[in-house]
């Protein structure tokens, strides 16, 4: 058996974005010991950049040790107890995998359905919320990487707060690539991930609780049917105290690298990198238009980070893809769920935002579509 | 907030332990998505190693896309219904987090309870089969981290089999450092993890399930309560197929991390690597005796890749602890619940197995205990 050494792509897919060398190097430094002090050090850094790019001054904002659907469960396992109503905003594949996530935990699903492809509908989420007194959390995706629709996040928390309903937010593709403010818009549970508009390794799940949503982690009648995503054992090592509990192993070189990735974003800063991924989101619709295709969400839903483009007519999905990825190197994404076959989903996140790399795309597309 | 550049450490506690440059530099390697084509042929590899890694022709065998204690977990809540009765062995602090996941997914756990520092005590074993006829699992913990001392395996899951029980078993320290054979030894499940005698980063839980353990996860009356670590799911994305389906996305660098260690366990072999722990161990126990130190294991328990040592008499256990990584860059590691404060944990797993460094970890010990 020989090293693996892979091929090196441009990733213009829906994550992994590509990745600066200073983060693959910064992984790459030697491993210490997750309870060493220097560590513990950089813990608390990570946790320090994370509020910023969360605007949010939670003390509980950390990164879960594991990939972001593991954030995701964090979330719903510590915070759907068994008979909970949860109202849960559907309009991709994440929206679904919320549903299940509430489902296995004993809760009882509301949906609030949207097309796929476009935002969720305030107006449904408030009918929802007021035919259903007794739901106790108000779930949905801000940045549906599936489809590329953005919903209104403020909005939609403003409601659930005025039904008292805890919020649960996916904000794994969202978060860095647009506007995103934890505490001035009322969310109560978020989660993240590395590997999109942060440029870091897939692996981690950035998280971030405030006081009311872990009022009812505290509060539970019943344990976190997890050991590894229980948030009270967590804290213990992700906590305040200057003494730190063992939990897990944290993935060490895995937060070296987000570490770096979170420096980048604050020499960058973050209002910055939300305009960059706005400018490169128009250098791409000029182009795709240009080129006679179409973008599946309406314009006013458009997420700049991830765009679904309808196939062409006449154009093979998987043929198309694989001569990307063969003769260019270049990675899009196919569709997911109802989608698949019908889009291609072009991701502008992070490192794969930049001019340079919108341009390439374009130019690749065209390529394989004309020949 | 500037970029962060560990210290240079030694790394011979409980794990993580010294990771070879190779490996180091494989994760660095340029990111590619988790659906490639190269990256699908790299996961296969992956799981081709970590048979022979298991001595097992298990078709589900893979890393969990996080720590140890996730791969633990994964393992309960796929294989514990509510209701199941669970004979769980505890001989230190693993074997009580596995009863803490029993009783998170409804199980109800037998404890078979040993002296922390001495092995599992296959009498008392087969007297709890013989007691309660209608227990479905046996869980034990191969290599004890928190306290050094070897288990059974052979003998313990022989007595299982014969009372028509699954076994679940911890190997997190075992794999790669003493002999384990999963197929030979009738082992149902299995988790482990990268940090230890494989040297590899820590982040990810290699695990197998055999065909018997495999029916009990189809048949379960209910759905897994994990989104997340439901091996329906998993095996997906890990499985046979040529078509692989989007489930997480993996941890791609630190696959690669995985890969290159698992070439370099190919490349020693196997019964080399248990060779070599156990000889660096007898280099260690020469030189810990020397000092006039003693292991709190008896020696026909002793696992040679995790010694603990009683804190001799008049020596401050975090004052030694601390002077061992300020002045020479070496950790070792403290004691872990009933044993805190009491004993030492030094390891000598994968890459921290070397004479040079017990010879380095010995003449560092002597320094500090001697001024």
């Amino acid at each position: 058996m020989n090293s693996f050494n892979p091929p090196i792509r441009t990733l213009m897919g829906p994550g992994p974005s590509d990745i600066h060398p200073r983060v693959l190097s910064a992984m790459a430094r030697p491993t210490i010991g997750h309870l060493d002090p220097a560590f513990v050090g950089m813990m608390d850094e990570i946790k320090v950049m994370l509020k910023y790019a969360f605007q949010t001054e939670n003390e509980l904002t950390m990164p879960v040790s594991a990939p972001g659907s593991a954030g995701m469960e964090t979330c719903f396992v510590n915070l759907v107890e068994p008979g909970d109503k949860v109202i849960v905003c559907i309009n991709g594949v994440f929206g679904g995998r919320m549903k299940e996530n509430i489902e296995r935990f004993g809760g009882i699903a509301v949906v609030v359905e949207d097309e796929w492809g476009t935002a969720v509908t305030p107006a449904k989420v408030e009918a929802a919320c007021a035919a259903n007194p007794d739901a106790k959390i108000v779930a949905f995706v801000h940045a549906e990487t599936s489809t590329g629709a953005l919903s209104d996040a403020k909005t939609i928390c403003e409601i659930a707060r005025k039904h008292n309903c805890l919020t649960i937010v996916d904000a794994v593709t969202s978060l860095a690539g647009v506007e995103l403010r934890v505490d001035a818009w009322g969310i109560d549970a978020i989660y993240s991930g590395t590997q999109k508009c942060l440029s870091c390794v897939p692996g981690l799940s950035p998280i971030s609780f405030n006081e009311r949503a872990l009022e009812k982690v505290r509060n539970r009648k019943t344990k976190v049917p997890s050991w590894f995503m229980d948030l009270n054992l967590v804290m213990a090592y992700w906590g305040t105290g200057q003494k730190r509990a063992y939990h897990h192993t944290a993935p060490v070189n895995t937060l070296y690298a987000l570490h770096e990735s979170l420096v980048m974003l604050m020499e960058e800063g973050l209002k910055a990198s939300w305009a960059r991924h706005a400018a490169n989101h128009q250098h791409l619709k000029t182009g795709i238009e240009a080129l006679g295709m179409k973008f599946v969400v309406p314009e006013a839903d458009r997420l700049p980070q991830l765009n679904s483009i309808w196939i062409p007519e006449g154009a093979d999905d998987a043929v198309v893809r694989g001569r990307l990825l063969n003769e260019y190197n270049l990675e899009i994404g196919a569709g997911l769920g109802a989608l698949a076959g019908k889009v291609w989903r072009i991701g502008l996140m992070g490192q794969s935002s930049k001019p340079e790399k919108v341009l390439f795309c374009l130019a690749a597309l065209n390529a394989v579509l004309k020949n």
